[in-house]
């Protein structure tokens, strides 16, 4: 399933300028985050599907379903997991843990299991954070079968001795990994990668804050014109990328750029992890973006460690697709635990992410290689009004500055983004420049050959 | 016309050292900026003649007139411009703005104009700098016909109300565009580009000062031995220097260096703005004299704003030429306005301005490219009297370490000006040690190839 | 002669580390040098054959005789110098210089002289260190026939005009230059080149200490299993590189890294002098091992002036050799003067520069270029035991970050010393990650290519 572009002769930018209501749009984002909250996702199970069918409703996403046990490089898709109910009580038969006040207490892919057992036994089962007393911890057990809870060190502490009842009412069978793919058209077949994971349970800045973001940032660019197709992947981390690429590593050479979007909804700056490669346009590009908006930023370098990066840039595969955050996962305490709630994601860091994005694939869509007409001396732009008439001031201006950018460095070899880095400018005058120039055929378009 | 070069055998430091009274030639270019301080220069017309007439009394420039209409690139060569009075009567016919008191009054290239105006009427076609109120600013309509006239702020500000006689005695009518163009021949065809603009009326630093040291480093360099050619423009800026090109396209090639040179005669520390290219020999060249000469001084990268280096880097030419300034143009106040006059430009600066072309140009004759005749080992330099007799002290003093460099790094992809900066020794004692060890035949010259 | 290799299959670092008492070893290099300190070397002559024969002890060097005579390159082996006795008496007959209180007191390649002279005679065969009035400098010269005596400037003072008996017993003749090799052989035929000089009399740190780190590195390896043949050379500075390089031109082509191992004796910060290329693996291993080492250090670019390595690295031989010392020479003021003594060296920076030396022998012999057999996403690490089972943490673990960096980077053009440099981790955890990862197959050896 596919959106139809829209073939007006606006620009993306044009398209996005003229929708972008960005107050709405934060406090529209943050809503899809509350509302998806206290469904409990797993990399498998009915809390995938409902997210994805919720997001169906945003966009027209196509749901994947993909059976357990399919080899997927060196990997199997696993069993299918589905969790009703669970539980601990004490010897009193109060719940002193219960999967329905935080679908947390449960770690992730926990076996059934329904038993009594002494507080010591139970112990081993457990997982809380000492030095965090009151948070509860996220923990996952994807691929060893065991069960486990997780529960505020402050609560695990007045545990008092005696027997326990713990049961875990879940399912872990042959089923399928689900994920949901959409596709974007643009003039070109080749593609820009979007992926964000969905495998977290009530979790917001991780990964709710992703979804919100590439939603609505899918939503966007089906309005605007296109050059580039844009393909969204919404899947679970990490074996969720493998069963991607395995499936369709026959189109790889088509995806030009990539970017994994995640943890977007913190207080913190903006944090760019850069491809393998280092040097991709992906990387040049969110770098121009981070360092042309005036505001705090970080750009680091890759390290094979991290979200599904990890997967597109494993060195068989090694796309140019980099990370954008806020803060970096693990770098703040809240990173898998309860107080990553709907008090740590905030509206405006939303509508900031999603503003630093739509620039991103604006300057990808719109970077051009053009070839100077007239290479030979300037040409004489006076004569065709694009230059000032009375010479002898000092300051050429900078719309004028980048005029003479653009007939200078477009040999053939320099993109639009290379002449703003090498003139110091923003790609948006550099972009402006551009197309008076083209205008008035003083630049033929060598994006894709001459 | 080219002057004949002596072939005596000195170096070309030899001779330029025989010769320069530096104090001398100091006073001498500053009295010819004086003599030409008064005449009416711009872009064509009898002044720019009368100019070249003069330096032709001291190098042998041949005079070149293109006529008006000639194509060249995407320029038309235009109508020759020339005035004869201008002024602004006051109702009581009296001189209030006087082109025989200072030909900045007149907006260069105004079309003829004699009429009566009202005050708000003549508003229209003054300019002045508020903020700075007594001086003259310099302005020019090459291309859009009109007319005008500047004047200092503080006197625009006295005028009142009433009828004005305004009166531009001035020609716009088919004739040529001149320049300027002297060959010094050296022993090879290759040559060096130096190139100055001469379109500018009474203004010093901005262009006399250019002017009066490319005259006396002609003059010097003629006296001097040569491997390269050299060939001085003295041109009209932009215009000029297109027309040069266009007329000049199947010779091009034989260029191996250029340097504009231009506003030489401020106080201001010596600027290098560096070629196109950005690592062309010129720029390691003149980077290298300015870090060796113990001053201060600056290296900026390229850029498309600024003097002819504008049109002999576009990206059809891409010469590998740059541009030596003192403070660069428009970073100064006085830059085109009636304060860069005799007073802003200093002997002193003229003659430290020449003295750096001339080592620009001695590196640039004397590189060479030589290769280690007996490359294994060291050559044993005690026995032909080249190394310290005993051995055991810790310096083995600064010729002897740039034998030891010459020696180690001619191995045919290092030039001396490599070897200088590799080493960190200035350019002189590292040739003084290429001359050593090739008069003992321990280096091979190998700068065209062996 | 070569050493027998055990052919056990222990790592070389294994090796090392079960045998190294550290403490022992830096005592028994003191004692190594304790012992040959008195011998009075010089470049050719029975003190260098003394010395030789005295590590023939510690380790199977075979000593090999140049005859004089011989054309090395652009050199002769010289003659062969032998002193039995030299004074300066004075007119009471009492010897105030005595070649038995210091080697140092006669030029090295004094000729023989016997004579009596005025004091003003004298003076012109005497050098002394004004501004080190204790200290005896030590002179040398070796390619022009002359004959002097170095003492302490404070003795020189106190000489009081009158006649002076000189007799310098030396003879300089026909003979050999005399050097010791030795190959360690090791499972591939190409070679790890060790190089120290041992033409310097009574002084320590310059050049015993050099002999004593390399006789222990030549033991030490002797006993570890081995991927490069490593060959020791203990020759005459200059004269002595240059007739082995000489010599053996034909088998150059073997020699994969170098080194020239000296003045490692003193209390100060390890410095490696670069090779001449620059970026040879040599270069990057040591490097490595001084950042790793938490300690101070520098790290210098090459010059064609020190030790060896100004042959080993001529242009016409090129090879891949830097220069690991303590204090540079000539930057310590005992340098070459009788301060460079017994208590100039410590056992301590002994010990230090034999770990070292370890080190990087450890990383050139071990580093090793993997491919990943399993490049498409990350192999499922967990179902083989080496990922942590509960997932959700933040912190990795350093082993488990080189697992992921050494598959990550695993793609053929990456060594294990590229990856612990990107990955900023030390050699040993990413070459140990290498090794688990190898051991699942994971990884394939393509170090001589796949």
């Amino acid at each position: 399933m596919t959106v139809q572009t829209s073939r007006h002769n606006r620009s993306l930018m044009e398209g996005l300028r003229s929708q972008l209501d960005i107050d709405r749009v934060g406090d529209e984002m943050y809503s899809l985050i509350a509302e998806l909250y206290p469904i409990c996702r797993s990399i498998t199970g009915e809390g995938v599907r409902q997210t994805l069918r919720r997001l169906r409703e945003d966009i027209p996403l196509e749901i994947r379903e993909v059976p357990s046990g399919t080899r997927v490089f060196d990997w199997t898709v696993p069993k299918e997991w589905n969790i009703r109910d669970a539980f601990i009580k004490d010897s009193t038969g109060k719940r002193v843990v219960d999967f329905n006040a935080s679908n947390l207490h449960v770690v992730s892919y926990s076996t059934p299991v329904r038993e009594r057992l002494t507080l010591a036994e139970l112990q081993g089962h457990l997982c809380s954070l000492p030095d965090r007393p009151d948070w509860i911890p996220y923990r996952t057990s994807y691929y060893d079968e065991t069960w486990g809870f997780c529960l505020a060190d402050a609560q695990r502490r007045t545990l008092e001795d005696g027997e326990y009842e713990v049961c875990i009412d879940a399912s872990l069978e042959p089923g399928f990994l689900t994920y949901g793919e959409l596709l974007i058209p643009g003039r070109r077949t080749e593609e820009v990668l979007i992926s964000t994971h969905i495998c977290h349970p009530s979790l917001c800045n991780d990964n709710l804050s992703g979804i919100a973001v590439c939603t609505h940032l899918a939503k966007t660019l089906a309005a605007a014109s296109r050059e580039y197709s844009y393909r969204f992947l919404f899947i679970p981390g990490t074996i969720g990328s493998i069963t991607w690429l395995a499936l369709n590593e026959d189109r790889l050479h088509l995806i030009r750029h990539g970017l994994v979007a995640v943890g977007l909804g913190d207080r913190g700056a903006l944090t760019y992890k850069k491809s393998r490669r280092g040097d991709a346009e992906i990387d040049r590009v969110i770098s121009h973006v981070l360092k042309s908006s005036g505001q705090p930023f970080q750009v680091v370098e890759f390290a094979p460690y991290g979200y599904d990066e990890r997967q597109y840039c494993s060195p068989g595969i090694n796309l140019p697709v980099g990370v954008l955050s806020r803060t970096p996962h693990g770098k703040y305490p809240e990173y898998h635990t309860s107080a990553d709630g709907l008090d740590f994601v905030k509206q405006d860091a939303l509508a900031d992410s999603l503003l630093a994005c739509l620039s991103v694939v604006d300057i990808l869509d719109r970077n051009r290689i053009y070839l100077n007409t007239a290479p030979k001396g300037e040409p004489q732009l006076g004569r065709r009004g694009l230059y000032r008439a009375t010479g002898g001031a000092a300051d050429p201006g900078s719309l004028q500055m980048a005029m003479l950018w653009v007939l200078n460095l477009s040999d053939g070899r320099h993109s639009l983004l290379d002449i703003a880095e090498r003139a110091n400018l923003s790609f948006g005058p550099v972009r402006e420049a551009a197309q008076i120039l083209a205008a008035h055929d003083l630049l033929a378009d060598a994006t894709y050959g001459v």
